[in-house]
């Protein structure tokens, strides 16, 4: 049974050799060109259905499932280039998995090992850089900078960050939490690769800024709200403030990391103390607004198992407990060539289980 | 002797009652259209104009300048609204004034009143949000949020930051600090409104977020570097390393702010620790590109003197010592109604003082 049939149809933008860019669906492990529907699918980005909105967004969907349906026009995905779906507006990255927040604080400042003083009151996030989110595949270089005092040198400290990506589609602000699926059109998967020396070094007190601006990658599919089931969201202690609440659908997004050909971590999307709605809500709590376009990421996943955690800095505690590949080699953080890609498959509306596709990229020198 | 002569000539987009957006340069207290040139000028922005690069720069400056100087058609400032002259891309803002930075360590965190470990030694800086980035003269409604622990409200300490930002037409990675010039387009001034209250509780450990995302605020003139000239920068201990090398030029930039009609500051860009070229050099240092539109700002250009600090902040100590302004009334952060001004000056590269606008904003409730 594949992941990606007709309870899926996530869309992608791709292209074929010397061809357009043209928005697809993906379906089993072929793409049907949407192009033919035309109206908001003769696009060459999401952008156009993205800002149609909730109602045009439910009527394409039924559109495309029936011509897909009927439909024998199908491209295997081995003969196609997918590209980045959608045009970044602004990028915003959250910290919402108490474990890894935890595990963070515990690796990193031993003297002052909880949460951060907020944490627990709000959705912590920062702004991230637009124009470095790049798909999937993208060979992701090596960045330089300040690795300690005095030293401008590669990083030797590449890690990633195994997350889940809202697109938002309509814009607003001061959205309520009841009013997520009304502005967030889909779901992707995210790698937000950190240089962690270089974040170490940097980070006080603005935040981290080049630790994580040189790539940012996101799935090539965007998997329709429509297609995850919904489920509860965890509990929440305190209570949150009441333009927190409620707060809103989770989803079961089980990710997986593979490090080259290793399963190392199966993180938890259902285990997030925040949840998206909450995020967005929180995001445009001040009266600041979000456009079509807008990408916001759930931060880094990790539940409260070794194997469930959604970075290297975790994984090995930092490089000090490697962690040793299938072909035998140990591994600390990411060496040159070494290839990390993260999969998630979710209980589907439909009653069948969906694939979210996958993000992956090969670190260079 | 106008500050907006025939050596200045920044541009901005104008538009008149019922009619389309044009680019434009100031010329004394009017606006010369400049869509009759055509090209690069006939556009609803200036981001052509800022792809086009320095050779293309220079240029069209010497022919505006040969138009503006022959032709009789002004239209007064009065009858035209200013619109953002261009479209931003990606928004950083840095960290880069030494004394602010001591300043504020002194006010907010007097247990360890130095500067932050890495400051000496990078520029620092974070990324902000790029769709609220308003032109002068936009109404700021106060932000609300988390002012503390339970409680979601109207942010109580609503503060400025002066800043000067750089437009970056040329896309690039790695630009050293020679290529400077080569990238960068011109200069804005900036109004970085931040509620104090917001930053102080959500800041930890990931920077500042909702406390700034609600407004930042440009002038709508871009001065174009051609018409500043240049100054030595402050020296620099220790030496930083290669690639911030050389420094690249200073600019003598004097901004004053107004308070309502109180003058309650006059804070020296030529006091600034980090020079423009070593934010740009760092910011492209690890890999990351930048984009046509990409805004970079100082950071709080904050002097020595009392009175040449750049946030309300530092003024009134957080609140602690308030202002008196010219009417008598006491201000420790701002007020509903209350109106900020931030203006300059700078020796000009033709040999007379040159103005770079204004940037205003008025505090609704």
């Amino acid at each position: 049974m594949s992941r990606y049939g007709i309870d899926n149809l996530p869309y992608g933008v791709f292209s074929r050799p010397r061809g357009d860019r043209r928005i697809g669906v993906r379906l089993g492990s072929t793409v049907v060109d949407l192009a033919p529907l035309g109206g908001l699918l003769a696009a060459p980005t999401l952008n156009p259905l993205l800002e149609a909105g909730r109602p045009q967004w439910t009527e394409t969907r039924r559109r495309v499932t029936e011509y897909v349906s009927g439909t024998t026009g199908r491209i295997p995905l081995s003969e196609v280039t997918l590209h980045l779906p959608f045009e970044v507006a602004d990028y915003t990255d959250f910290y919402s998995s108490e474990q890894h927040a935890r595990n963070v604080s515990q690796i990193l400042r031993p003297d002052s090992p909880g949460l951060p003083p907020a944490w627990r009151h709000l959705p912590i996030g920062y702004h991230g850089r637009s124009s470095t989110v790049v798909v999937s595949g993208t060979p992701i270089r090596r960045p330089s900078g300040q690795i300690a005092e005095g030293v401008y040198a590669p990083s030797e400290r590449l890690d990633i960050e195994a997350e889940v990506g809202f697109v938002v589609g309509v814009p607003g602000r001061r959205i309520r939490t009841a009013e997520f699926a009304e502005h967030v059109f889909g779901v992707v998967l995210v790698n937000d690769w950190s240089a962690r020396d270089i974040q170490a070094w940097e980070y006080r007190p603005l935040g981290p800024f080049l630790a994580k601006s040189f790539a940012t990658s996101v799935s090539p599919w965007v998997v329709p709200l429509d297609a995850l089931a919904t489920t509860e969201p965890v509990a929440q202690d305190p209570v949150p403030l009441d333009y927190l609440l409620p707060a809103g659908p989770a989803f079961d997004i089980r990710l997986a990391v593979d490090w080259n050909d290793t399963r190392v971590a199966t993180p938890p999307f259902a285990a997030m103390y925040w949840t998206a709605a909450q995020q967005l809500a929180h995001l445009t709590s001040n009266g600041a607004g979000v456009r079509t376009g807008d990408l916001y990421a759930s931060g880094t996943v990790s539940g409260p198992a070794r194997d469930e955690v959604g970075s290297f800095l975790e994984l090995t505690r930092n490089g000090a407990e490697p962690v040793k590949l299938t072909d035998g080699s140990l591994r600390r953080f990411l060496l040159d060539g070494d290839r990390v890609t993260i999969s998630a498959t979710a209980p589907g509306a439909g009653g069948t289980e969906i694939g979210l596709g996958e993000v992956t990229g090969t670190v260079l020198a």
